[in-house]
């Protein structure tokens, strides 16, 4: 589904790069490849041995380093970033990665995910006379490292770590060395490869792939890796913790190509599709998927039920903040924006229709509309997520409690208000066993569906919504 | 498949409308969605009935307009242009829509195809005392509406087009009105449609869905529109010549939503993979296609062989000119370029690779190499066009005969160089029975299978690699 | 005074190499030092022997050549030119070089200037069957030029040069030579120099110190010259015409450090400020300029006066167009554009302000106004020219007849519209002496102050105001 | 002189507003204004009473705000900055005015100058957990205030200004005041003005000038004023320091139609060319200045010596950084970059060259080689300063003592070296007299020719060549 329509965003992605030469431009293409998990800034930090330097800007990667920027980006390590900004605060200051700097050296922190205990904590900091100029949690991050008190940064790192709450898929460089840290319940992807002699961190598989870095293995919840010359060495800076991997990451953030924990994404939605097919089967003439995340679903439910896979809607691609919105004039004369239905495949069709996710719902009445309009006879809804009825906290802006459809309306209601002639949302086990994790209950985050959070959740948690995160 | 990496690049895109308050911003629109079709330049004209006003400029429709450019260009009526440019000429001054200023008012032109006897004309023209300040053959056009002699815009017009021979989709706009002619043998295709009372001219009917006009019909071979404020005539300018509709229009160019002579383009492509696996079934545990012009086929090749389609091959999407890329140390070391092949996928397994044509033959070893690398077992070529053994001269930039690896080398011999374990192309008369054209032998221009070109080709035709078209 | 404020322009700015390494860089530089002449557009084309590349675009020479195109213009000899915009159409197309190409080989064209038979020309090379694709005269040259029937290109340019009238400096670049012309009256500036064995020839000498050339001579009027791997020839298409060097040139245009027939731009100016003296002397307390181009005549006044010469008014400087104006509101509030008073140096003080023109009289009024506000008890303008009352059809922009002041008014009018304590112009005569050319009355062009036009001026003679020149 | 060459830097410009509807495009008019004080970044902070929004960027003041980021800014209040960028550190985060926020509210930051004992400082906060994410001397003042422990803005203020030592005219914004502050020896210019009922304060008053604000006074040194919606408070934060205006305000840095202390800073050039011409006699044929800042002084020593001003040097307007600078190699052919002599003016002449001050030397070396190419038969130089000897620790980039020429030669050692057939330096005494300040001894500081610094200077005082100042 289009995340610019939906108002279901993901919150960043990391990549970093040990020992090798080209580190700044690995790291490019390594964010490039991440772009999809953050459009609106991007940053890379590099180390030469003796310094910390970095060039960030908002806008894509591609943008950001337009001018010859990469070039002055020396040195054998790296650390990067792509970032989406909530409403709660864009510009500059908050893109990725924060560079701090002392007399004993400089330091970079890039983050993907959300603390849930940051606002006590930075009430504490202020307190103490710590001062911000960043809306980011990862300047709370900073600050507990600065203020630990012990006397090596992996031993300040590891004592900050256990200060904050919430997901963080975590990479702090510095002149000398480059820590890895990912929260206790492992609620963020990240993933180790190599290249060559390099080690490379990434959030998704993909930008190992991109690079031709091998895929070592999933970097373990709880888990602080600190690679410098002397090699890499790993520990647990937490035990115990259930694992809870974002299951939207499977369903929808993560490019199909990219695997989780040994399982790829494009494989687990197909068989999404499949199992949705299974449970909820239907008359039809059609299937068709909402570009670009509910294709590998649709195509999965098709094979199951036999219902040929057409092309009955299709994503119009545009270009950066250079495009120019149409006129509400325009709209209303017919002009689209990002979706098309295909009149001559779904005219006079039943039509399956497979999405992702429902969130608000008016998309969804947008695309059900939309293909009533071009003919289609029957338009049928399947989901590949069960119904989300709570908020993240964890990284993703899925909205507040009260603008999400499924918190208040029950699914018959939901139907009628799309304007579906049915509509069926994947039951919560069927979800797990379609992705097929090799953990108990599959390992998985369901707190959107069910509620159940595997952290403590305060009362002044912020929201993404309301605030920016990574 | 990837036009950067095939050299397999269409030539041009054509919008006009006329009668809409908002002409430029729904050609704005109607170009984006033609991008595809060139991505090199971009321009509008548009006439507020008094003069003709035009900008323009190498780059994409977003970058060119996108400073407020479009606000200038006021008028009820408008044509716009997108362009491929070849080896032969880039730069400003061959982006079209030409324009012309006379004493007696101006003219705009937008031409979508290729004049196989350019060379002469211009030979004549320059001897008569014209200068040229293009290298395009739509100015040859423009100096021999201006010499014909004939006192009305229409018969010079009709005059010139009697005297050139070649494909083209054209569009002419002056203060006072907008013509629209077809070649002969309708090479190139061309829609009206409506949107209320405005009339909607493109070179694709994704470009009428996206700003909301109605499909009335495609512009029919020989055709003459004559459109201004009494409203729309109709007339042949030319009869009896064979109807030869590109075929590359439905098995790569065209959108998948886009319609041709009444016929889905998905859908044709899903029959022409239904088709190969008909003609040159397989063995084997996934099929894939090559993102992003074979995918329908891919799935149709799935569908009728009962092969599960899965994510075999993924497309990095970059964003236009800013993007840095690899260099040869990094591309050495693995750094991949637009097209990845999905580890997880292929590893261990019989993979059918479907594509959409071979022109030289190095790209398609390239992913076959990758597929291999990734795991695959076997890898079984099938492609949905037959053999390309001869160039294009009517618009389309398939490389000179000896860069055609079709043409010097046996099928057998094409698979050993590209690597793959079997290869097969669609035979002439399942592509022409699988797109299914309601016309004598499907209507369709073949030459660049058949060598049977629909019109004369001169000694000194010039192959659009070595000029610049449209 | 500030072209900006007073609508009087020059129009354009030439410069060519031919024999040089480095020829378009040269010609960079060379044209920077001429960005005064015109800021609206630039370009450069070059001759590598083989083939003439041209870049060229809207804006300033630093803009146009800012993103490396300056490396891909390689030969050995280059032309370029800027230019400045009149109303009568901005944009792309009336860049210069003009660029023509035909089967037998390219031509650039650079002018500088303005033709007074141009509509005639044009009336008739239509008819003839000419297209036209900007407005510019120098198109109606390569038309002449091409429809000459003369067989060498020299030839073809003679018999062109000899149908057209009016004001030209001249430069025409082909593959293997480079032509320069001026016209019979030398109505505009056109040096030759040598840098090592390279020919250099610019609109002024400036821009031969800029890149280091020596001055050898000025072009003669109704001179042709013919550089190629031969060497240089010269030759006269035209005798007997009166010189008259633009007398704007030295007044206003033309930059202080250049040399125009031997004479020191910034002395003649000097000299004019000293007759100013001579002719109008006054009692005051401080001699003050209206920056830039006035302060020459300014510190001459004070000189010969024995008042002192004093900063009473500054410019402020601004980049560009991508500078913000004012809003009406901030400048009714007193937010200054361009030009201030400088209270400390005027208040309470008789001010002698001298300027080298008054074209609508509008400006005059502001900084009189400006003088006074700040204090000054009493203020005296001189005029380093004599009145403007007539237009100009040679390449300045001086409005039209009813927009000029002196046309309509008095003196004592004007002194009173302009709210000075008393102004003076410089007499014709003192002019010509102040200047001191070693020719027969000056051999200077007066028409604006006389109304005495050196060529004949036609009913249809486009005013530059009103079309494009150069 | 020229900046660029020099090595002579002026280090920031600030500016503020409060009480007026338009104060962001105020401050964009007012910095325009002080562009010569830093062309390094640019940045607008304002307040609209609830929140404080910030844009800044490296650039130009035009380049910063070209894409309608003003219109953003809105508020009634607003402080902003330009700033030169020292090898040490230019990008983005030292731009000002810094932001930092807190849960209490935001405060933006804007100083000129520079702290003598911010590496101590520095050092103290670090040790008591500060992190710094800028190496600007504002930060430091940002922890002191927050740190203070006092419960009112003001009082946090006054406590920090206490600890910090050098020069500083410092602007801060919150949400609800403006706070303004001199340091105590009052080194660096600083004004009121009055727009209507809204304040404005900048660092020099042609920023007044432009906006249209009436100057009401200079800031005092040791001066504290708070204004809010209850109107202006002033109070006197430290007491009996000696007055100690930088000199080289009056002879470098300042616009010349500022006014520092009542004092015209061209009129006071003036004075010292009249001065230098009283000190240093000599008979020649002309005056010529080094431009920009050397003009008003060669016309005060035309003026005294009766020897007639030229215009003997011309500079070469460039803009911004796209200006592509010559190759060495042309530069060796004579290309010119910046400054030319104009052979017309000074061959066959004795030249007096009145500069304003001799850094390292190697530039006055290069404009005598200049004059004597251009044929100037002698060359005898004058410069407004007399000899600096030592660096600048107040905001003044001027090299380290090895670097100064005068640390280590004398006088006649550096004629020769540059070349001249005299040298001259005004006497201190007479700069003094010739600025004519209304103080003991001026109340100038006058170390970088004396030594003797106003403040205490320490071991580790960090000279601004090697760090981000202001």
């Amino acid at each position: 589904m289009l995340a610019e329509i939906k108002g279901l965003n993901e919150e960043c992605g990391v990549f970093g790069v040990w020992g090798h030469e080209k580190a700044a431009e690995l790291t490019y293409y390594g964010l490039h490849s991440l772009q999809h998990r953050g459009q609106e800034g991007a940053g890379i930090a590099v180390s030469d041995q003796e310094t910390v330097n970095i060039h960030k800007d908002t806008g894509l990667v591609a943008e950001v380093f337009q001018n010859g920027q990469l070039k002055d980006l020396k040195g054998t390590a790296a650390i990067g970033h792509v970032r989406y900004a909530t409403a709660g605060g864009g510009g500059y200051e908050n893109v990725q990665p924060l560079h701090f700097r002392s007399q004993t050296g400089s330091m970079a922190l890039a983050h993907n995910g959300n603390l849930v205990n940051a606002t006590a904590l930075k009430h504490q900091l202020e307190n103490q006379g710590s001062i911000f100029q960043t809306t980011s949690d990862t300047e709370v991050l900073a600050h507990l490292i600065k203020r630990s008190g012990f006397s090596t940064l992996k031993d300040q790192l590891k004592n900050a770590l256990s200060m904050v709450k919430g997901a963080y898929a975590f990479l702090l460089l510095t002149e000398d060395s480059l820590m890895v840290a990912l929260d206790p319940h492992g609620l963020r992807p990240l993933s180790i490869g190599l290249l060559g002699d390099a080690y490379v961190i990434a959030s998704e598989t993909c930008a190992l792939d991109i690079v031709g870095a091998k895929h070592e293995r999933d970097v373990q919840p709880g888990e602080l890796l600190v690679i410098n010359n002397d090699g890499i060495t790993s520990e647990r800076f937490a035990y115990n913790a259930n694992r809870a991997m974002c299951s939207m990451e499977y369903i929808y953030f993560s490019r199909p190509d990219s695997n989780i924990d040994g399982i790829n994404v494009h494989s687990a939605r197909k068989s999404m599709g499949k199992q949705l097919a299974s449970e909820a089967p239907i008359e039809a003439d059609v299937v068709t998927g909402v570009p670009d995340s509910s294709i590998s679903a649709a195509i999965g439910y098709a094979e199951q039920s036999q219902i040929p896979y057409e092309l009955g809607l299709i994503k119009n691609r545009y270009v950066g903040r250079t495009f120019i919105q149409p006129s509400q004039e325009l709209r209303e004369q017919g002009v689209k924006m990002k979706l098309s239905a295909v009149r001559k495949i779904v005219e006079g069709k039943r039509v399956v229709m497979v999405d992702d996710s429902i969130v608000r719902g008016t998309t969804s009445r947008r695309i059900v509309n939309m293909l009533r309009e071009a003919g289609a006879t029957e338009v049928h809804v399947r989901i590949s997520a069960p119904p989300i009825k709570n908020p993240c906290f964890y990284g993703i802006d899925t909205s507040t409690t009260e603008e999400l459809m499924a918190s208040k309306h029950s699914i018959e209601e939901m139907r009628e208000i799309i304007g579906a002639d049915s509509l069926y949302f994947i039951s919560e086990e069927g979800l797990v066993n379609a992705i097929g994790r090799p953990f108990e209950n599959g390992g998985q985050c369901m707190a959107c569906f069910t509620g159940k959070y595997p952290t403590e959740i305060y009362p002044d948690t912020a929201h993404p919504h309301e605030k920016v995160t990574c």
